[in-house]
């Protein structure tokens, strides 16, 4: 319990503290003091222990753990369907990386907050993000008041955000100086993948990474071309390459986590390395599926990402949630596979074991941040109501997120954003469309 | 034309009328009258010839043509999440078949209104519904205003619909001569399957269709152990068996064909048999994949179907589109299968063909029904605007629908279903399920 009095009190139908169905209470909610769960309690309880708190009470909703995306490029929101349906490499090569050329800082900016709104509105509350001008992406981040991992891009060729890659470790310093003591906002460390960076590279962002008590974000086995390349170049898969230059740690987030073997799945799970699994952008770039029920069985950690807007086109955990829980099914044969509570599980908890945040996020436990979302019931596509996790996963899409509580303050409230003016991002986010649309 | 004057325009910032991208209009509508549609052209004109018409116009709306679910057991949503992530022989003994057991006329058509409900909140305008009681199913698809196909099920034993199997007879009688004049509701011959079907009953089935002009809604290798039956009994695969017996015609509709080889893909393109193709509910039950690209290569008849709640858990054709699109290309390894305006397409068009009503509905144009949908563009997610069917295939959700038309009358306004009181269908739901939960 923290000292200060609770100020506010959110209540529904149902609390779902953790994601597995065995924990949800009837009645119930929590009380928040200075940004940390102070109580869980039913709600007549709360109500009379804390008679000055203001109190957001939804008659059918459940207030359960916000969700955590663990890999998204937020500011791609600005190339959603701007190049769909096309071969890897045309898409790549003639549509996003000429796009990329153009970006600006402010662009970044405004692409990163469309993404939040976007994030909030389907039930995120924290999000890691990898990309260019990382500064701009925090201070979208700060805008937004999402709790945020966000670091700046690492590769061996110069950036169109900060030139050379020497200025890259000057440019990340201020990044850390910045948001030292930030409640919501941690900086990364983003080597882009072991094709785009030397080992000399990769070991010189570990050493930081170790010196700053960062987590390194980076891409990891998303393609069979990546692991082909990786092993003619060095002699070793992706995982192993990594692992020989000190990156293999529980302070690592690898992205994707496609092609991996039986060796670098109980490697990965051995090391203690978080994965994120972006199925919907891996089915979409046709890049193939991650052995997650593997993973899982060797108890890796692992939580799930969007990827970027160019490649899913939208970063709404509810329906990637369902694409996990069916995909997996589908084609191991197995309808038991991935059931819905363990898919839940990835979208809240795992995710934030995954970020290193386990003690922080995930659930909802007296002492843990205040990230929480309140889930409207009432809809027809979610009557009748038997099983609530199946219904988050199964039936439920972002849309039915009505509240949205981060670090203890209220963000969305009846479907409104209270942080910043969404109509001014979307406006910004046409404007910048029609640049690209002109580029191209 | 029709003759009488259009009585109701729907207009918005673009027209799709076609699921095909070529065909996009801006600030473009439509004029109705009498449940058709009369007149297509810019916004203005149709304001300056029809004025006496009631005008909906949407700022940031796109008119296009309303979805088909092409297989669907509508009433099932009562038994949404009562039963998930189960073997398929514990799923179907231990709960569906138990909790159908229970079912009364009464329960089917409170849970087809709520389907229906369901449905026209996400963008279906016509659904073919296969299930017991179908009269209560018809009853109920009536009162919502939707366009429907509707059939009583028949296999081999007695029904707790109709008694024994004679009497089915007289009660699809019964209801062919109930909606014989019917401009929304088609009546369907439902035999449930070959495995459940004795080649007799499935003749004399075929029979009654022919007669009534009617179309033959039916199960195909769905799963591979119906298959292995199959040619365990009659020593042919379920297509061939079908063919021997005369079922597979232009006016059969053959829902999931997951478990179908080349031969068989040939065979039903050639007969002009529509394919009902329902991926999420064959991934949730880990039935396997249609062949649809291979399908589509032979330029069979596709729909997309979402299968009952029980097996989904939804019926938004919106998120099933997306799982389509993104499931071929990730399965396939080929980026470019299935892109974003052919699975459009196929929930549409597609689905307007299979029930052999391609004239009639599927796309927007003169003469044809008024069955259609107006998207909200404005929201985040949807924003920048590049592409419209990537943009309505990979990133909206069945809550961007604002408005729905059907045969010319406005069933959705604004997201309020003005044909009946949603209230009471939620709460009859939640009535009944107290009764499934406390039966198992």
């Amino acid at each position: 319990m923290t000292a200060a009095e609770p100020s506010l009190i959110i209540s529904g139908r149902y609390l779902l503290p953790q994601a597995r169905q065995t924990g949800v209470l009837e009645n119930h909610g929590l009380a928040i003091s200075g940004g940390v769960i102070a109580d869980i309690a039913s709600t007549e309880t709360l109500r009379s222990r804390y008679p000055k708190a203001r109190h957001v009470h939804t008659e059918d909703g459940l207030v359960m753990p916000g969700l955590v995306n663990s890999h998204t490029h937020a500011a791609m929101s600005l190339f959603r369907g701007l190049a769909d349906d096309l071969p890897l490499e045309n898409w790549l090569n003639n549509s996003i990386l000429p796009a990329e050329r153009q970006l600006t800082a402010e662009m970044v900016y405004w692409g990163t907050l469309l993404s939040c709104a976007e994030m909030i509105r389907s039930g995120t509350t924290a999000f890691c993000d990898m990309y260019l001008f990382a500064k701009e992406v925090a201070r979208a981040a700060a805008a937004s008041k999402m709790r945020a991992w966000v670091g700046e891009v690492f590769y061996d060729f110069p950036s169109p955000s900060y030139g050379p890659p020497e200025q890259g470790f000057v440019y990340l310093d201020e990044m850390f100086e910045k948001y030292r003591e930030d409640r919501r906002l941690s900086v990364t460390i983003n080597p882009h993948s072991v094709y785009l960076c030397s080992p000399g590279l990769l070991e010189r962002l570990a050493e930081i990474a170790r010196s700053r008590a960062a987590i390194v974000n980076t891409h990891l086995s998303e393609t069979a071309g990546e692991v082909k390349t990786c092993l003619e170049r060095y002699g070793l898969r992706p995982a192993a390459h990594l692992d020989c230059l000190g990156l293999l740690t529980p302070n690592t987030l690898a992205a994707h986590g496609v092609h991996i073997n039986e060796e670098e799945i109980a490697l990965l799970a051995e090391r203690g390395v978080g994965i994120s699994h972006c199925l919907q952008s891996n089915l979409k770039l046709a890049s193939g599926i991650a052995p997650v029920p593997l993973l899982l069985e060797k108890e890796a950690k692992i939580g799930l990402g969007t990827d970027g807007s160019a490649s899913n086109n939208n970063v709404d955990l509810f329906t990637e949630m369902k694409s996990v829980a069916l995909v997996h099914k589908g084609v191991s044969g197995d309808p038991t596979a991935m059931p819905a509570e363990t898919v839940l599980h990835l979208a809240t908890m795992g995710g934030g074991a995954a970020l290193g945040a386990a003690a922080t996020i995930g659930s909802l436990e007296v002492g843990k941040k205040a990230d929480c979302i309140v889930v409207d019931l009432a809809a027809s596509h979610l009557t009748p109501l038997y099983n609530l996790p199946s219904q988050l996963v199964y039936a439920a899409t972002g849309s039915d997120v009505r509240h949205s509580i981060i670090d203890g303050e209220i963000i969305m409230r009846d479907r409104k954003i209270l942080a910043f003016d969404e109509q001014e991002v979307r406006a910004k986010a046409r404007e910048y469309a029609g640049k690209f649309r002109a580029g191209m």
